[in-house]
């Protein structure tokens, strides 16, 4: 559990794309950044108050986030002496880079020496158990793509909100580093080993309120090679009640995979809707989630009108017309 | 790489259960082992000719293979000493204990200290891709089964031989500790980080001659929900030509999932079938091997001819009435 609210510092960012954590972060769960601490050479804003080190507490921050991309793996001189005056002010740190914070001896030692944390959200941090299949209490929703980067995580995230406007009990349960870092919580699925992912998910999704849903983030695709095992993982360990289909349109083949074609939704549905029957033999696919960022309006309406003629259920773009529909149907799970 | 042949480390087994690794290596690769070393309290024999460690090196032995289990997860003294002296006198040690041989410090020195090798199978040696889905030239089968533990790796272990009786080119691939002590080489999918499950895959299998076939030990199961990620990665990442369908009928669920029926063959088929020919969509399903051990001869053979007049592939037990049928299926593919 990463301490909330954060300060999220976005360092020598050249843009937006190199700070997209921080922007997921802002986006979802603006109550959890009180602020933004820029370096004099950063060259973007998420439009958040920039707030010194010592603003920052002041305004309740309890963690400092690294919500940017660093430049060739390498923790910078200057990255380095703003972290290391966080934790002597008593910030907790937290980052998704890929060369670690408890691998730079200098920030462990100074973690150390002032009672502080250090989350590397890519690796995991606790012994998950395998999994032992037993029905749990509560309620789940897996988003199930055709391919990775379909816009899994954003469906989850709108899908939460929108549950929670209807006055639903719902909780995002976040499976990747983004995720984690937005909500403070979760399980870095992809970094788990094999024989315990199952487990790793049985344990993010616990028993719960009948009423509660919890919204699982999906990873990979089913039809993805490369990753296809830790959406097995999710699919089983998950146990859902329902799922929703996650799309992209435009793409013209798997994602890193140029011989590989995009699946059919339908193919996507029949074969997670079989698996997941194995773990809940009364889950059922409520919905749809087509990503139409690279399609125009009246494109877009059309194809998600096309989709729920053929598949018979609620179509929806959940980030750019709303997540609604989607909810509604999970209520009347 | 594990050095060829062994000595096989028998130390104080109570029983041939607890020395079921070494007989496997006896049974399923013969020349591999030179003999056996047990100390005086050893309980079992696997029948081979008992040698002192100065024998074991006369007769050709490289490798000291730890082929049973311990007790208490602990490596004694008795043992240790063993292990110490073996490593003096020139033996690289390989292991599929719980706890490594790599984490004792006495064995850890004296390898560096004469420069011999400390083999933990349990555990990943390599640096594995991730999946990239190129299809490689070469055949592969993969062994899928409806449950774990019904006989995959002894099916894929006797299709390799029979199929190499055969005058076919034909590699056994382990994919588990047992099989990569019996055969010096694999990769311990299970211990895999889930990101490089199917790379570790494709990393075992590798492009060959357009008549060689890889014989891929299965695991878990796609309707176990324990394990059936890894198995969705040897799906995935073995790319294989050809699947076989293991099963043991007498079995009343899936094993530690007392709340979980064993699925048909049928159904895994189905399902196993429709998620390989993404990877290669020539894949075939070639026949049945079925674990008879549980049934009388008569019962047995009533149960085989049933399955393959329901399923229309052959069916045999590949251990109990030889796999010359599965070889001779592959041939045709």
């Amino acid at each position: 559990m990463i301490k909330t609210p954060y300060l999220l510092f976005l360092g020598d960012a050249p843009d937006q794309l190199a700070a997209k954590v921080a922007q997921g972060i802002k986006d979802w769960r603006p109550d959890n950044a009180v602020g933004q601490f820029r370096l004099p050479t950063c060259g973007t804003t998420l439009g958040l108050t920039d707030m010194t080190l010592a603003e920052g507490l002041d305004a309740g921050a309890k963690t400092l986030v690294i919500g940017v991309a660093n430049r060739g793996g390498v923790i910078s001189k200057a990255w380095k002496e703003v972290l290391l005056e966080a934790l002597a002010m008593g910030y907790d740190l937290a980052s998704g880079l890929h060369n670690l914070l408890g691998e730079e001896e200098d920030l462990v030692a100074a973690a150390a020496k002032h009672g502080r944390a250090l989350h590397d959200v890519r690796i995991p941090s606790v012994d998950y158990p395998i999994a032992n299949g037993v029905k749990r209490t509560g309620k789940r929703v897996l988003a199930v793509g055709t391919d990775c980067s379909v816009g899994k995580m954003y469906t989850a995230l709108a899908l939460d909100n929108a549950m929670r406007a209807r006055g639903m009990k719902s909780t995002f349960r976040a499976t990747g580093q983004t995720g984690i870092l937005i909500t403070g919580h979760g399980v870095p699925l992809d970094a788990v080993v094999a024989d315990f992912m199952a487990g790793a998910v049985e344990w993010l999704t616990p028993d719960n309120e009948p009423d509660h849903w919890d919204v699982i983030e999906g990873q990979g695709s089913l039809m993805h090679v490369s990753y296809s095992g830790v959406t097995m993982a999710l699919v089983h360990g998950g146990q859902p009640d329902a799922l929703i289909i996650c799309h992209e349109p435009t793409r013209e083949h798997m994602r890193g995979l140029p011989e590989y074609k995009v699946p059919s939704m339908e193919a996507i549905r029949d074969v997670a809707l079989t698996l997941a029957k194995v773990a809940n033999p009364d889950c059922v696919v409520v919905g749809a989630a087509v990503n139409t960022q690279h399609m125009g309006e009246e494109d877009a309406k059309a194809y998600l009108a096309n989709v729920e003629a053929a598949m018979g259920i609620p179509a929806v773009d959940p980030f750019r017309f709303g997540a609604e529909r989607l909810a509604e149907a999970l209520e009347a799970v």
